[in-house]
């Protein structure tokens, strides 16, 4: 790998994974399709309209799919897309060096 | 790995790379020791300020390690700790997922 010059895909990556929340979401969400309230419950201290916020940035980023059940009440899913699952070596290689050194 | 319940270690990992900036200069340091100018130069619109902060909390954290060399004039270098040198699994898996995804 080259790190004598800043590479702007890598810029682009850690814009998204940079922002506040969004780190553990995606590692609640790698547990399997999850409701707004199940990952506000694995999320200490996040309000609503963050998680709201958060979830609608990661949908038009293609890295969150949201899926609306016509039932009655209305059941919404919030799943990874590809491009989400793909985040699974960075969420991993975040766990071990915690467990080492936090 | 368990990802039914967050993990307190995970959460205090991403607390520290979540920072804006962090995983732009975590990235330039793996390229070896680096003065400050050296690291401002890879990192566009980061104001002398910033980089400042930034460097003081992860000197703070144990990732980072400032060397004066008592010349003249004086030379400061900054290079990544074992703690830090420990997160290159981290950035290579983020470079990777933003050279297929971004």
């Amino acid at each position: 790998m080259d790190y004598t010059t800043m590479c702007p895909k890598y810029e682009a990556a850690v814009d998204v994974l940079g922002k506040k929340w969004t780190g553990l979401i995606i590692r609640v969400l790698l547990g399997g399709p999850k409701r707004f309230k199940d990952i506000k419950g694995q999320i200490a201290d996040m309000s609503d309209k963050m998680l709201t916020d958060r979830m609608k940035e990661l949908e038009s980023q293609g890295i969150v799919k949201r899926t609306v059940f016509p039932e009655m009440p209305v059941r919404i899913e919030y799943e990874l897309t590809e491009k989400g699952h793909n985040l699974q070596p960075v969420i991993e290689s975040i766990q071990a060096w915690g467990e080492n050194w936090m």
